[in-house]
């Protein structure tokens, strides 16, 4: 038989132990930042039925999600003729109906999460849930087809308290991940928006205002304004404003002065001055946490359910344009699965963009991809079963420990270790077997000491 | 707009909050067991290329893997009178042609991973693997479509210090689950079995013997026999010795007189005799290590890879009759994928089944649900202040802390705490931001009493 090529879909990607490691100690952070601060893990099926997601997310959108299907059913009702036809138009066809499709987001499922077991949550809900979403993506540098999203929402409260603690939260996570320095959190609120919006006089253009306004990093304003001529939204009557407002994008003032200014230019609009007021109200108290965010009223975010507050995080390092992190306000996400009107707000972390930006800012400590910390040298059967006992006690002491299953070469064995990043090495041959004796070889330094194993045990779990 | 209804795929589950935290104990359970024997974590992408895939596990599980398809290119290939056609018969094709599937198990990928990676590896490799597989299987009690699989394996060496050592895991991970008293780690060798079939003049029929042994426990051994007589793998000539071997099953007798017994009934078999040998050599290091096993040499376990040692843990409790984990050694997983020769051996642990045991025999501790430890009332906006940074020096002490987000009534916030099982309630109103003291009421016992902030901290911790 001839072996079949290795190889994985595009946009997916194999994990290796240091990777994992990695990974994990991100996930970790987050999970335990989220823990603290009350909100509790659910995980959905990886598979959700076609039905739930379709129509969610945007026409472009759902062309990106992954459709499943099974091997069963559909065949059965054909005739001969029909398969002979569909075997000559579309090899590709499949004899079943079952219609699922894989998770796009963690959005939309929590959302169909809340509204079917509505009768066992308590309101307000605080849930977060770190899993794997596939988006048939073209895939490019940071954008993968499976990538991991880490979603905390509390859905049930419409205070405002709860944006201040997710901004907390995500203060508190990129400073336990050491990136506090890398990141700078944005905030906004769509109703800010939606006040530009109205004093330009197309209350109704909203969402394709923050359409554009979300392309302006990758386009540049130049293009941005020109789309919104050709779309109206700027015309001779509104562009002064517009100007004025654009213009001040450029400004590096304070968090109070943008305030002052959107006051001025908002004081016609009603919900413009509702906006000011949720973000007088958050910054406020983010002042008395001295929690640093940086106000931006370019800030959009495409998706167009939200409705009030919105947040982003930029890594400014690392070359990146891309954000880590962000989340927003929305008023009725549960609405199209029949619970009208409950208010939620949340943020998503991309973990594999941290994960990269970390890996690029070098903020992975050295010995992150250690697992095992003591490794015994194999010289033989009655070796083995010296030793065998004093492994497991090893392990008894939290210690993760191997012996090589084989009585090979030394210098092999020793190249097994190193490759393993194993950082110490016990050797115990029939000299040590007499006088009770190990000998650790650190293999860091080189250096070898004859202990007790006692002291071995002490020796390794100090330098943990 | 109508409400569209909320449901999952059949076979798969949500999972809450209780039952995250309980799965997440058994998965960090069996997880820091294989991180002390030196295994190392891998994860591997959720879909495979269907060619990686298919002809792996056999005809009829081919059929239970789920094929992926995204929305893309087949589609601009056809005439419109050919998509007209394909609307009509097949109304459910997707214009792509790309073929990726869910993975069904995580030993193929894992040969893939290997082969494909083989020049980063050091072998022996031992690696872990923890994450979900699927199968579009008739869902069932105790069956799903999407489950977990715990799977640790070392290839690349043909060393029976690796069985011992995966026998060693097996019996730590369910003494440290609670389960050490409920299960049985049966142990046999597929070289047993293949000595049988000689012996009885059917060398060549040891799958058959494999696949209908499988099948004993759920259709009892008359049909089996039957089904042997058919296929002509029992005759007149060898039907003495079947029924011999076959009666030997009933009896309760010890490791050794099985040994004894397979010695004699094998004389004649150089295979059988080698696997006794192998058996003989793992039961004597486990003897050593005080570690019970079963010889039960009426094992087969179905797959058609495994060459040496086979074992399996049952449950005997809780009406379990599926085994909840499983494993053996194979001469040439990755021979398929260009690596041929590399022996290896593993075990996979059946985390909902083992979740599913613990649950019916009462294993989870009572708290095994809390995330939260301490809640605060709100009382308004003042009181809001006066509590925001205890709460952050709660939470910097390791206490997972909330507040209310809203100044609702205090049956409501009570009612919240302990639907969502937090043990204490922090009271801070204005008499308590008078005097510096907390009024803290344990939710368990519904006593209140007044302490500082200080003393409240420590008190929770003890108490953890």
């Amino acid at each position: 038989m001839t072996a079949q090529k290795t190889s994985i879909p595009k946009g997916t990607r194999d994990f290796g132990t240091t990777e994992m490691v990695r990974r994990n100690y991100i996930f970790d952070t987050i999970r335990s930042v989220f823990q603290r601060y009350g909100y509790k893990p659910i995980e959905t099926p990886a598979m959700e039925n076609l039905s739930t997601l379709l129509g969610k997310y945007g026409e472009e959108e759902d062309k990106l999600i992954y459709k499943i299907r099974s091997n069963k059913n559909f065949r059965e009702r054909l005739s001969d003729k029909q398969v002979e036809l569909l075997d000559s138009i579309y090899p590709h066809w499949l004899p079943d109906k079952s219609e699922n499709a894989l998770r796009y987001d963690l959005t939309v499922p929590f959302a169909r999460y809340v509204v079917m077991h509505q009768n066992e949550i308590t309101f307000p809900f605080k849930r977060y849930q770190i899993q794997p979403v596939w988006r048939a993506d073209r895939p490019q540098k940071g954008r993968y087809r499976e990538f991991y999203q880490c979603d905390v929402d509390v859905i049930g409260s419409d205070s405002l308290l709860n944006e201040v603690e997710l901004i907390q939260i995500t203060d508190e996570v990129f400073a336990e991940l050491g990136m506090r320095f890398y990141t700078e959190i944005k905030l906004n609120n769509r109703k800010i928006l939606s006040g530009v919006a109205e004093i330009i006089g197309m209350p109704d253009k909203v969402e394709d205002i923050a359409i554009a306004l979300d392309k302006v990093e990758k386009l540049g304003m130049g293009k941005i304004i020109v789309e919104l001529k050709e779309k109206n939204i700027i015309n001779e009557r509104n562009s002064g404003m517009i100007d004025l407002y654009i213009d001040s994008f450029k400004s590096k003032i304070s968090n109070n002065d943008k305030i002052i200014f959107l006051k001025n230019i908002l004081k016609d609009s009603d919900i413009g001055k509702k906006g000011i007021k949720e973000l007088e109200y958050i910054l406020n108290y983010l002042d008395q946490l001295k929690i640093n965010v940086t106000l931006d009223y370019s800030l959009a975010r495409g998706l167009n359910y939200y409705t009030g507050t919105i947040f982003e995080v930029k890594s400014s390092e690392a070359g990146l344009t891309s954000s880590i992190a962000g989340g927003g306000r929305y008023d009725d996400l549960t609405g199209i699965f029949g619970l009208p009107n409950v208010s939620g707000v949340g943020i998503s972390f991309g973990a594999d963009r941290i994960y990269d930006a970390m890996q690029e800012i070098k903020l992975f400590p050295e010995n992150s991809g250690i697992t095992t910390q003591l490794f015994f040298v194999n010289f033989g059967a009655n070796e083995e079963k010296y030793c065998l006992p004093l492994i497991a006690e090893a392990r008894k002491k939290g210690i993760n420990t191997e012996l090589y299953p084989d009585s090979a070469k030394m210098k092999k064995q020793l190249d097994y270790a190193n490759s393993n990043n194993i950082p110490y090495v016990a050797i115990v041959g029939s000299n040590e077997m007499n006088s009770g004796m190990i000998a650790l070889k650190n293999m860091h330094t080189g250096e070898q000491i004859n202990m007790n194993f006692q002291d071995l045990v002490s020796y390794i779990i100090s330098r943990k």
